[in-house]
Formats: structure tokens, sequence, C-alpha cells
């Protein structure tokens, strides 16, 4: 931590604040600049986050963190790249891996043909939503159980492993036992009681960024699942909230390359909730994969224009194989395949 | 719902869609224009988030909805302000409310020292945090229920009721028999497990703002509560995340006189969070009442440089007093009081 | 500045770092860390733009400026309040200056119509919009220097001093024979050629926030103007852009209270465009006052439904006498008047 | 235009709105839904500016346009993709265009050595700024007219076209006189004098995207140099203003395929602003070109540590290569070149 002064204090402040220092258990380090004084506090960064109240103090300008704040999701900790292996298919491996499916799961013969068509297609994983977070209490929330059970029964037709969404701490069992990657929802990066306990299922975990979530934070809710004792976490970038309503959101691929800088663990791109809009998808699945990405997240409905949620943004099965062949080219062209 | 359609969009498409809008439900009423045809979708807008997905057709342009989404938040559909009891204020009445107290419940001698010195000062409700959602997993998790006893304590010894977070769905029995209003914090604003429990929960429920949550997204997580059969809904702006980083969040007060044209909710603003500088509390307490607000919710901390979390942002006592005396000028140039 | 080290870094990178701060006329001081090592650069900060560059070594993590780099415009260098004087009025003074008028100048009626009216109601400085800054070419562009002389009629019939835009460099010298105050619009603020044409005029300047400038940006395009040697610089802030959508803008008070303890310039609140709805302004005006602002900037006009620019955000005669008789009380209650 | 009538308004009030969308020259088209009024007012919608102001009217909830409102600029008006000769390239044909060289122009040798070297990785125009936009009055300000010579005599010795900022309307012409195409920086992309004043040169022109910008706004700028006689534009990203701190601004590739729909002008990356650090440009530079980029705008200086402005985010010439050995693989996956 650096800790700056404010201009004119006196020796006496600059005192005070090495002996409160001190008595957290850090070395004050004090540099005496030309207009301000600055004291570096050494010791571990991460368990600092107590001198950060020294900012309260009169004679206090700021408190500035030199350390990222995260340990196990660092990639200063871990060198080596985590591979997460669902099914057959590792991620943050090779290959790029594809996760495809309906938004939500609706029907039987839905997620059936979406699945034979997307697995056809080159997708590694069936994505589905059987419990739906809905922004409004009147819109449909999903199948539920019924909707976990559909997806089991797809994934037996076909063979593909399954990724489905968990929303509440009592549905991770229930939610594992049908399930082979747990989704984090964005809504509930942030929901600390629901990372712990998926910290403690034994199934991978693919954590989505929140809306509004800072890559820093983002890490952090990782560290959470990790610290919980689960290895097995998948980061999935799928836009930011930004001022611009052209598109519903601003996927951040630059999160792409910072990610692979800061953290071992492996990078999926959603370009359908990144976008919004079904005719974008395909330009920005490709860009994520030449951006770096381990994998991709895709909505794909058989009818999108019935669909009972985030139709806008799902493709048709024929388009997803159009992008599946697009897609594989930039896979190729950074020696990587789909 | 307004349904736009491209240019040079055949007779045939038109015909599709309004035979498609028929079907879900709705009248279709086509207004040819002299570049693009836009038909009006006719019949209740709050069911009609299916009609989005016409978006997905290659003819359609966009869908724009014109009614806001929700209902029983609405003040189309209840004209007069809800007001919520709380032990003897009321929130959403004549008087401004002021909530103060710690960030954590850190020890009984800091929640008492601090409770009988905001009572002191005029405030009506006692804030503390046992159970705390912080960003890292290594950072100080709150006191839990360890933490409501003394918040209990301290009301049985103030007569002050009490206002506390609530985290998970299991938790809301326990936190509701210790606490006078269940307080759902930002970033658990769409956590709709959680919203649909406390719907069903007999305490008034405090909902916090998201920090990139939109107004009406908002009011949705509102209707969440009040659709579980829950009227004691209280709103509180605390600041959204933009660009500017010379506070921690930038308070949206014009949420305020948004919020009282929308909505009959009573509203409240957090400057504590909403600037995360004590320096900046006072001016913004003043401005939210000024704005139109009907309480505030302030950290106030016997030693805010030893505080456990949210030392920056909390007030010691004394500055509380004088920010209250200062308040209470505003409400009275309002017409309200303290 | 602060330059932090990756870890790993060798004792002789240290060395090379250190010898190049040294080359760029700077002191360095080392702090070893436990895991990373800091340098301090002693020196004058504001001239130590340059050091940034050293991110660009492979062993440097970050550098991070300590001082703000302005100079002119801080507080530090001059704590006394920068008053403005304007015809008999003082921004920044102990009364509120009120500036209202409307946004655009359309006709001579129109103008002296509202020019009476404002008056009548305590305004103290008359708004107009000659040259218009419009988004779209096709969209009404202002009457130019016609709207200038109507302006400067209104003034010679009320006594009311003037403020309008400037847009560009070739025009500062008409625009100030007209105007008693130029305005730097929002989308000029780092308009740098045309904020040192301003620095050199010899009339008091209003520099609108950008929608997107951070509070330190804001106050170094002031400092271009001061160090052009015009000490007479008035802030607006009047909304950024964030995600929102129910204003066209979030007005962000926040920076009044910021702004006042970083400078000694005086800070106006633009509630017209701070909101885009005329239903709002009143309450935002108040909020404005209460938060500590120095003037308020409202938009009226007789008929805003046949406003040729920002008809939405206008307010009409009546109201904007309602909203005065409101803010003289939050004035009174700041121990302030307008 | 759609006029949505608040809930409970009068048919004197409709027949009000009615008669005043024919005043102002459309003919209105009322749709009685269950619970609004909405009105359609039919003709051009370019024009329709004016129909906004009826947002002011106490019965009006709210007024939204239907079309998009920039017309030379849009591929409805034109649809075949603009192709903007440069020397020997064409920015919007097959092949990408990648346009290297330093920030500033800071001596001969820099210039030269930075020129042959991004020739021969092949880079098709050199960039490099004269005059320099800089937030602060105290940072290195640019060449100037030197500057511009440095520039012309960097084209002769490697025959590759010059791409400099012009900052002010005056120095349009002595800006063209060394130039091949006319930049925009992001700070000016609402500076609307310039803007016109470009439109009447005789030199292509590159609109960066203001830092926030929307996608729509930036269009209408662009019509406004259109509107002046000048079609050749090229759109340039750079980047928009966000939340996230880990990278200077965030490059909105979400905006690719957008302009790509919405407008047949070219488009540009620039990654170099976009992410602010040497170590994203390449990722970032890969996914623009996948994403469908017309071209790239790249930072290369020959010791970035000693540059006089962005040093963090210029790559040195070795990197340089390697990066356009590696967009070149991307180029060709998408059936491009370099």
């Amino acid at each position: 931590m650096i800790i700056v002064l404010k201009s004119g204090t006196s020796e006496a402040d600059v005192t005070d604040v090495e002996r409160r220092i001190r008595a957290m258990g850090y070395t004050p380090h004090t540099i005496h600049g030309e207009l301000r004084n600055v004291i570096g506090a050494i010791g571990d960064d991460r368990g600092k986050e107590r001198l950060r109240a020294l900012e309260s103090l009169e004679c206090v300008e700021s408190v500035t963190p030199i350390l990222q704040p995260f340990k196990l999701a660092s990639r200063e900790v871990k060198r080596a790249n985590t591979q997460v292996a669902v099914g057959n298919a590792v991620v943050g491996g090779r290959d790029i891996v594809v996760m495809a499916g309906p938004c939500s799961v609706e029907s039987r013969w839905q997620v059936l043909d979406v699945a034979h068509r997307v697995k056809a297609a080159g997708a590694r994983v069936l994505r589905g939503g059987a419990f739906k977070p809905r922004t409004s209490p009147y819109a449909f929330q999903g199948l539920e159980e019924e909707g976990l059970k559909l997806l089991a029964e797809a994934r037996r037709e076909t063979g593909l492993p399954v990724i489905t969404e968990v929303m509440e701490p009592d549905k991770v069992d229930v939610v594992a036992e049908y399930s082979d990657i747990l989704q984090i929802g964005a809504r509930n990066v942030q929901n600390f009681s629901l990372l712990r306990r998926v910290g403690e299922a034994g199934k991978p975990v693919l954590l989505k960024r929140g809306m509004s979530t800072s890559i820093q934070e983002w890490l952090l809710s990782a560290e959470y699942v990790l610290a919980g004792g689960n290895p097995n976490v998948i980061l999935c970038e799928r836009g930011i909230r930004t001022f611009e309503t052209a598109t519903r959101f601003t996927l951040d691929l630059n999160a792409v390359p910072v990610l692979k800088k800061l953290t071992h663990l492996p990078v999926v791109v959603d370009p359908s909730h990144g976008t919004g809009h079904w005719e974008y998808v395909e330009s920005m699945a490709m860009a994520g994969v030449a951006a770096g990405a381990d994998g991709l997240l895709i909505e794909v409905h058989p009818k999108p224009e019935e669909a009972l949620s985030d139709g806008p943004q799902s493709l048709k099965p024929d388009k997803f194989a159009m992008l599946m062949s697009r897609v594989r080219k930039i896979a190729q062209a950074v020696e990587r395949d789909i």
C-alpha cells in the first residue's frame, strides 16, 4: 500500500501514521517529496485491506494498493494455464471449445433438436437454462428441474456434456446432479454465498462477468470459488454496461488479453449476450477467438422468433453452422482448432 | 409494443408479422410511413415480453416497448405514496428518516456507543452489518449471528429500530428475527431467489439500487418483492458505476425525482456509499433531501481509521451531529423535518 | 510519481530504472517490498508526464502519479475562493447566481419576452445560444451574429448581463463583443485551440464539463484558460454520460463538493441538460444549491413545445418563477441567498 | 416519430397533439391502445427533430424517433461500400490497410527510422502527430508545422502516404498541404466548425469516435463532413470510456459489425488508444480484423520508454513486425490480406 499524505502535513502527523501502520503489522517506509510525503507500507498486500481505513484520517490524501488483491487466481502464483476437462473437451487447452444451445429449455423437442444440430456443427458442450434469472417477475422463469431432466436426456442422446445456470445455494446440489458445468450468471457474480457454495461442489464452474464488474473484482469473485477448494473455474466475458445503446451490452474483448496476463484461468466469450443481436454474433465470435479466448458460449434456437427468452440474440442452427466454419478458420490462424 | 420493420419490407412480410402478433394474442395496427412500416401491437404491454422475439425476424428492425413493464410498483396503479412504518418512524411520510450506524458491527462497545450517539443526533433507525458482502474472500466477513444479537441489544438499549443486510434466502428468517428492516444490498438487486424470499417475509425491505441497474430494472426488482405479497418496499439510491474515479461511485440524484414520478414507493439516499469519502457525505446528504428523498442511510463509526470495513466513508459521531443540524435546515426548507 | 516494478525484477533492472529517472531530472527513492519494488520519483509532479513513458519498459508494472496535475486551478496554490464579477452579480460570492433563458435565440420577441420574465423572477444573467452545436447537420444551427445582436438588445432593455456559447477560435472576438460571459460547451471542453484563445480574451469563461470528462481532465482544461492569463473561469456541471436512459444525462452532483475541495474556482450546475426533462429540473436545481453550487444555468422558453432546440428540458416562465421561490429557500437554508 | 401520450389523456389533448403535428408538416396517425394512445407522425424523419419539442407538453410521455437521423452516411441510401484511395492503398477494399508510426513526431531521426521500419513490416500509411491535443497545457504540444515537414520528408523517402491530425479550422489548409489523410481526433468528434471545414477540403478524412460518442452521434458527425461535399470519410473506433480501469479505454469492437450494417463508410480500429498498453495491442489488432475492420491505426516508436507522448501504448518496431505477421494470418482467414 502507498499512503499519500496531504501537503503541509506536520512531522507529528507523519509519525502518527507510521505508528498506526506498525500497529497493523506492517513496516512503514517514508519518502519525503518536494510537496508531499508518501509512506509505503511493507508486508503482504493481500491482507492490507485494513490499511485503507487510514484514508479517513484528516492528514491522508489517499491510500493506493500496489499488489493485485487476488492470490490463487493470479498468474504470479501459478504460471501454467489451468485446463478444465469437461466430457472429452478441455477448456483452456489447444482447441477452442464451443458451448451452444438455447437460452431457455422450453420443450423436449426444442432441446433435442438443437442438441443434435449444434453437435453436428462442432459444438462440444450443450448449453441451456432451466432456472432463469429474469428481470421481470412476469417473464418466463424456466422449466426448473423438469428442464434439468431434459438437458440430461439430450446429453444421453448426443454425448454432449451440459452447462446450465444455478441461481441459489440451495439448488447447487440438484443442478450439479444433472449438469457438467455450473454456470454463475452475470447478476450473481458477487453473490458471495453462492460463490462459496459452488466452491465446495465437485463440478467445474463457469463464472460470468457482471455487467459492471471490474476485471479485478471479477477475479476476486473467482478467488471465492478457488479458496473454497474448487480449482476448475472458467471465466466468461459477456459484455459490460456502457452508454452505447446500439447493442444490448458492450462486449469487452480487451478483457481477454488482460485476463491472459493476470490469471491462469481459461477465458470464454459470450457474443450472444455481449451484443444482444443475432446479426452481430458471428463477427464477435470470430473477434473473441482472435483476441485469444479459449471458448465461446452461443445461443442457438430452432425458431428464435418464438423463443420464450432472448430470441433477438439467438441464431438459427444453419446460421450457427456457418459461424462455426468461419470461427474454425480464425482458430487455425492462431494455431488452434475447434 | 411498437414493431419497426426494415425499409423495403414486402407486403407479404407485413402480413406475416401481423399474423404472428395475432397468434400471440395481440391486435396489430399498422402505420404505413414514407420509408418504413411500423406496427403497434395492442394489448397489455406487461405480458408482451414475448413480442420481443419478433426482433429476430429478418424483416424487423426493432421492437420497442411503450409501457413501463412494472405494475404494482407503478404510480399509475397506486397514486398515493406508500408509507412504511418502522418503530415509531414512518418512511415516506412528512419527516425525513435518517438511518445511521457503522458499516459493520465489530464489537459490543462499538455498536452501543454509536447507537447512543446517532440517536442523540436525531437518527431514527440504527444501521449495522452482520453479514457482509465483501469483494475479497480475505476481507472481514462480519460477525454474523453474533452481530445480529449485538444489534438487538442496541435496539433494547436505545429503542431505535434496526436495519441490517440479508444476503441469502436461507438467512431471511434469522435476520428477520433480529431486524426491523431487511436490507438487500446493491450486489443482490437482481438475486431473484432472494427477492422472492423477502417478498414472503413480514418485515419491510430496503432495496438498494445495483451499481449498474437502470431505474426500470430496479423497479422490476421491487416488483418481485411486491408480487410476493410484501407491500413495504423502500428504495435506496447508493451510487452507480461510471468512468469518474474521484468518487467511489456516482450518486445519481436524478433518480430521486424520476422515482417520485414513476412509483409510489419511498426513496432513501445513501451518500456514504454514493461518494465513498466522508468529506463529501454531508453535502450529498443535503442534496439528497433537497432533491426530494424521504430518508438517508449514513455510515457512522467511533474510530473510522480503525474500521474493519468502509472506514474512508464513515463519519465520526460529532461530524454526524453537524450533518444532522444542516440536513434539518434543508428538510425545513422543503417543508419537512427530521 | 510512483513506479511499481513487476515481481521478480532483477537488481540490474532496478538500477536501470533509477538511472532513467535521474536522466529525466528526478531523484529516485526505492522501497524494497516483500513481493515488489516500488520507486518514488521525487521532483515536481506537474512536469512528470514524461515519466509515464517508463511504463513501456518490460520490468515496469505501472506508473502512478501522486500529485494532481493542475496547478493554477488548485486550491493548494490559491486557498481563497475565486469570485467572478459579471454586471452587478458575483459568481462565487455569497449569493447564488441564476443564469436563465432560452436554449437558442429564435426571435426578437422570444428573447425579449423571456429576458423580462426571468429577470422578474430573480435571474441575474440572461442565457441564450446564437451559435448552436447541434448533433445533426440538419438541425437548426442558431441565428449566429443576428442572435448575438438580439441578446445585446435584451441586455440593454433589462440590464441583465449575457452568457452565450462560442464554438471556434475565430468567433471569440465577435462573441466577446456582445457577451459578458463566454460559454465553452461540453463538446468543446477539450478543444484546446479554443481554450487557449479564450484564455487570451478579456471576458469571464464558463467551462462546461464534457459528457465523459473526468473531474481531473476538466480542471486541466480550466488550466489551459488560466495559463493563458484569464483568471475568471466558472465551472459548470451539466451531466455525464452513463448507462441510465431515464434521463438524458446523469447530473453528477458529487462533482460539486469534490470541486470545492480541489479548486478555488466557482461552480455552477445546469439541471436542464443534466436531466433533459423539464419535470426534473426544479428538484435538481434545489439539490445543486444544497450540494454547494454557486449558481444555476437553466433553460426557459415561452413555448417549449415549439422550441427549435431543447424543448423537452425547457421550463415555461411561470414554472421557472416557482423554481426560483423554492431554490431561494434552499439557498437561505445554507446561509446564502438568490 | 412515435409520440406516446400519458395514460388518461383526454380526447381534446389527442386532437391538440394531432393539430400540432399537422402544423409542423407531418401527418398524424393515432393508435388507441388499451392503456395509452400512441401517435405516429408520418413524413421524413430526418427533419423531424422539431417534433421532439412536443415532449414538453404535459400530456406527452415521450417522443421516439423511428428512422436513423443520418442520410448520406446510411447504407440504406448507398448500399455499396465506399472505398477511399490513399496513395496506392484503398481503405474499404479487399486488403486491410495498416497505418503505423509514432504518436508524436519528435525528431527527424525518429520519424524517418520508424517510417522505414513500418514500411518494411507492411504498413501502407505513415501516421504521426504534429499538432497534439494534450490533456495538460504543460505536456509536449507537438512540433507543429516543423513536424508536418518531417512527415512530408518521410513520405518522399518511403513513398508512404501520411495521416496526421488537424485540430482547428484555421489549420486545415496547412495540414492538407502536407498530409494525405486529415485525422479528426476523438476530442473533436463534435467540433462542428472543424467538421464543416474538412467537409470542404479535398483530402480524405479519418474521423475518430469520441470517448463517449454513441454510434448514432458518430455517424451524424460523419454526416457533417459528407454534407459538406467530401465523400471520403473513414471511421476509426478507438475505445470508449467505461468504468473499467485495467485498460485506458474499452475498445468497442461491437461497433465494427454495427457500422458495417448501418453505413457504407470504411471502418478502421485503433488498438493502441483502445487499450492504452502495448502488451494488449497485438491481440486487439487481430480481433479488430476478425470483427471485420478495413484497417488498423497503430502507434510504433523506436524507443517507447523515451517517447514524449503515449509511450506506454507504443510498440517497438520488431514487436510491430511480429504483429503484422499475425494479423496477416487473420486477414487471410477472413479472405482478405494485408
